[in-house]
């Protein structure tokens, strides 16, 4: 080996090895990234103002360095380039999406989770990881399904069963759900060897039916389009039933739609509940789901992705009864357990119902091992439900009511703002924590309900332009953000509408800051552009007076 | 709100706060934990000497505690219980899996990332990160396919087109390509609107077939079996080719078995070619593969999860040699990459393939968007890229090729030492750095090819069930760790043999530990049972002469 060949080897041994001393290169690195993580969290901005466009172009080589770079320079890097141009999703002001501020605990323990590097797929790489994990589904079961001691005795560290699969995400769980739903549908009985191994073609030529078909309402996470495409069922088969005014499935609908299936020889293989919907936080009429689930025999899923910590609250779990009938649900811990992004984990009533999906390996997963892999879509995994273990620990149920609770009273108070305030418009009032709302001004307001539908219909329009325009100006700012989406609305009829969306999980969000947020937008409306949007709303009203 | 309600959100408050001063409570756990880690690390064992079962105790509750904990008591269980008895898998002597050491640089920048919180399902909760992102999958790409620098100008940032998707693993890095290739094969045309719409049953009556089928050698990573399940294919139309001596799929088999679905009026959907198989490392002929494919006219996947990065060598590249020709690619950066648990891609020749799959919503994944989650499986998803972009950024290729040399010329170095050992055999040579082997004493090597073959398969039992017993008993004494499969091993015909698997990653582990591995081996044997297992073994060579 020559002398340069030994240096660098020499040198790449060194980035494996843990530095003894705090005062090391690497050590003092370590301690600046940690203060500068810390300033970064304290600094109260959403997103400093500098295009996508601009920031791609620190991002524009497909060049690989050939040469290593000093961890130094790169920390540099990530400093300037990145750090300063993410999103700051814990900012008080972020109030757009699902994402939002970390206990702080979360970091150090974070960074034991990333240095143990577990992989949970099977116990020989993980150990203690694994009956952890299984504790956290037994939690989070028992949470939803309230067995006895007995139950979970029996069945926590059962290896040939499992109380639910811990995923990357909420679509993972939806996934797992109804994947494990349709094998279960469509099991081995006499010659067929059941759906898993034959396919669907054979099972629904065996089934003797023209189809198996998923419903959900309307409001219905995208998850279960990508679900229905991938588990070989297909997009049409999964049925949208309409909603009631409240964005709750309307179970008149629901059964219109079950028996035109019926008529068309398509089998339901799962009905689909949602405790808290991803766009407006409304929880469907679960327990009458749950009968008529039973009334007709297929399996029940509900996507608790948001709402299932709702359950912590004393006051307002009552909002989301009848989730204990589900067979299965799915929580995202990423989001309202307040756990860093990637953990979500889908529960099933029957321990059982997972072996429909069972597999195994020579290597790993060997039939009667305790290997977690053995019950999950995925397979190599990280050991997150330590995060969740933690925030069930540190935080505790009555932390988590405190949280969930003050959620909603925000939101309801944000809610009685833009009733108040002249200007806006409350779309749809929280059920939970989330409400839509938009600028709609006071003049306006008092005209819209005396236009015909074909003016209507144009001062919508011009009124979703203004929305979007408003949203994408705050974000470009910087100083607050609220997401957008379309919905009908029940003002509106069957008209879709553009309108600002607000999820209030973070609790550092304080009504000032929902007092800003309004009164941001009424400035950006300010804008000579948009000003010009108004007039042609205004011409549009004057119209309607003139030929009236 | 009452003085005990104040006090409690107050409480609340603080805990999603960053605590200032480093000298806080907070932030003196923080800094306990990053020591605390540190010594973790620096220790050389793999893991404590405590049955699973004993462990299983410490995480036996179904109950989420009341109460809120300290965050110091909680460290405390963490260190005790849960650290404590993790599997090292960055110490020197764990070479049985494929999760190895970590650069240490990968642990504050970690930190970074969990902080920062982005979703990268969106550009409204990513920004910068998504173009990081697209980068990371554009270098990943060029490595591969070696575009032109003005096609990766054209696609790098590209919203409309993704050059390949980021995943939490390998099996969804599969399961993605497969999905893009079943949805691409059966795409809209005329009257039918493609499989993602319609479902696989109508599908197959489009077109007419009875079924899709998936090829690749019985080499084939388990999570094929998990795709061909979940797509609707059914496992059966997983069809497993045999292998050459080599364990590298046999091209004559796969002509007769492609030629067998024909006759059945089974459609090949794809064709799957291993760079590293997971149990033995070897490499198919991935250039006849390609010529098979664009002679039959499928897709042609290549699972390169493990050997991937093998591309940064100068020397041994041609080992892949015909990855370039693949549809999509697998590559698993918590692999071969170093980066932490839960980072895999999958890399797509053609920046078309994957609107296949592409989806949308309303309130992000607008069309023309630049959110990355229109193309991915998974939904939410954490900042991962950034650890590959820093492997990338801060080894080089150089870095990485050096760790690819050292780890194939340690595992050729451990190779010979078994073949010199008096005691050991060799039952797959490394191709790349893995290989596997098993104890086989001298004197009964010398006999065993003199035996009948129903006493050669009674022997071979027998060493099967001291195989296993040493691989348990090396694992629970915790000092070092192999892992151990099943296979069929070209000296012993179609009969399965349990075998030691050793994968060679971690730039740590030294020939001493090597040695060591045997050596511990060797004495594990001396045991008193292990003994008994070989005397059998000797009375079934006795009775051979006795009767020979």
């Amino acid at each position: 080996m020559t002398e340069t060949a030994r240096a660098n080897l020499e040198n790449l041994y060194r980035i494996f090895t843990v530095p003894e001393a705090p005062d090391s290169t690497l050590g003092a690195i370590d301690q600046a990234i940690t203060k500068n993580v810390a300033d970064f969290l304290q600094k109260h901005v959403v997103a400093l103002e500098r295009s996508l466009d601009d920031i791609e172009k620190d991002f524009s080589t497909s060049h690989i360095p050939d040469e290593p770079t000093f961890v130094s320079d790169y920390t540099q890097f990530v400093k300037e380039k990145l750090v300063a141009q993410s999103v700051h999703t814990a900012a008080p002001g972020f109030i757009g999406h699902m994402t939002s501020a970390l206990p702080y605990f979360m970091l150090p323990l974070s960074r034991i989770m990333t240095a143990l590097n577990q992989n949970l797929v099977k116990v020989e790489t993980s150990k203690a990881f694994t009956p952890l994990e299984r504790q956290v589904l037994a939690m989070l079961h028992r949470l939803i399904y309230a067995q006895a001691d007995s139950f979970y005795q029996q069945w926590i560290h059962d290896s040939r069963h499992a109380l639910g699969a811990f995923c990357s995400g909420g679509t993972i769980a939806n996934i797992t759900a109804l994947w494990a739903a349709r094998n279960h549908l469509c099991s081995a009985q006499g010659d067929f060897q059941g759906l898993a191994v034959e396919g669907m073609h054979r099972t629904l030529e065996y089934l003797d039916c023209e189809g198996l078909a998923i419903l959900v309402s309307r409001r219905g996470h995208y998850s279960l389009g990508k679900a229905a495409d991938l588990l070989g069922i297909g997009r049409k088969y999964l049925i949208h039933v309409d909603t009631d005014v409240n964005n709750r499935i309307d179970m008149q609908c629901l059964r219109d739609e079950y028996n035109k299936l019926k008529q068309q020889n398509i089998r339901v293989l799962a009905l689909v509940g949602i405790a808290g919907t991803t766009e407006t936080g409304h929880v469907d009429p679960l327990e009458a789901m749950a009968d008529f689930t039973a009334e007709i025999g297929c399996h029940f899923h509900i996507d608790a992705a948001w709402g299932g910590p709702t359950l912590f609250s004393d006051t307002h779990r009552h909002l989301v009864k009848g989730i204990e009938r589900a067979d299965s649900v799915t929580i995202d811990a990423h989001k309202q357990l307040y756990v860093p992004m990637g953990a979500g984990m889908v529960l099933f009533k029957d321990p059982h119902t997972l072996t429909a999906i069972e597999h195994h390996a020579n290597y790993i997963l060997r039939e009667g091992s305790k290997d977690l892999g053995s019950h999950t879509l995925e397979g190599s995994r990280p050991g997150k439900a330590m995060l969740v273990h933690a925030g069930l620990s540190i935080i505790g149920r009555r932390g988590y009511e405190l949280l969930i609770d003050q959620g909603i009273d925000k939101a309801r108070r944000f809610a009685e703002m833009i009733v108040q305030h002249p200007n806006f418009e409350l779309i749809t009032a929280p059920e939970l924590n989330i409400l839509t709302y938009r600028y709609h001004p006071e003049w306006l307001q008092q005209q819209m309900t005396s236009l015909d539908s074909h003016r209507r219909q144009l001062v919508n329009q011009l009124l979703d332009q203004l929305t979007r325009e408003i949203q994408k100006r705050q974000r470009e700012a910087g100083k607050t953000f609220v997401s957008r989406t379309r919905l009908r609305s029940v003002v509106y009829g069957t008209e879709q509408i553009t309108v600002f969306r607000v999820v209030l999980a973070n609790p550092l969000a304080t009504e000032a800051i929902l007092d800003a947020v309004l009164e941001e937008q009424q400035e950006i409306v300010s804008a000579a552009d948009l000003q010009t949007i108004l007039s042609s709303v205004a011409e549009i009203c004057q119209s309607a007076v003139q030929n009236g």
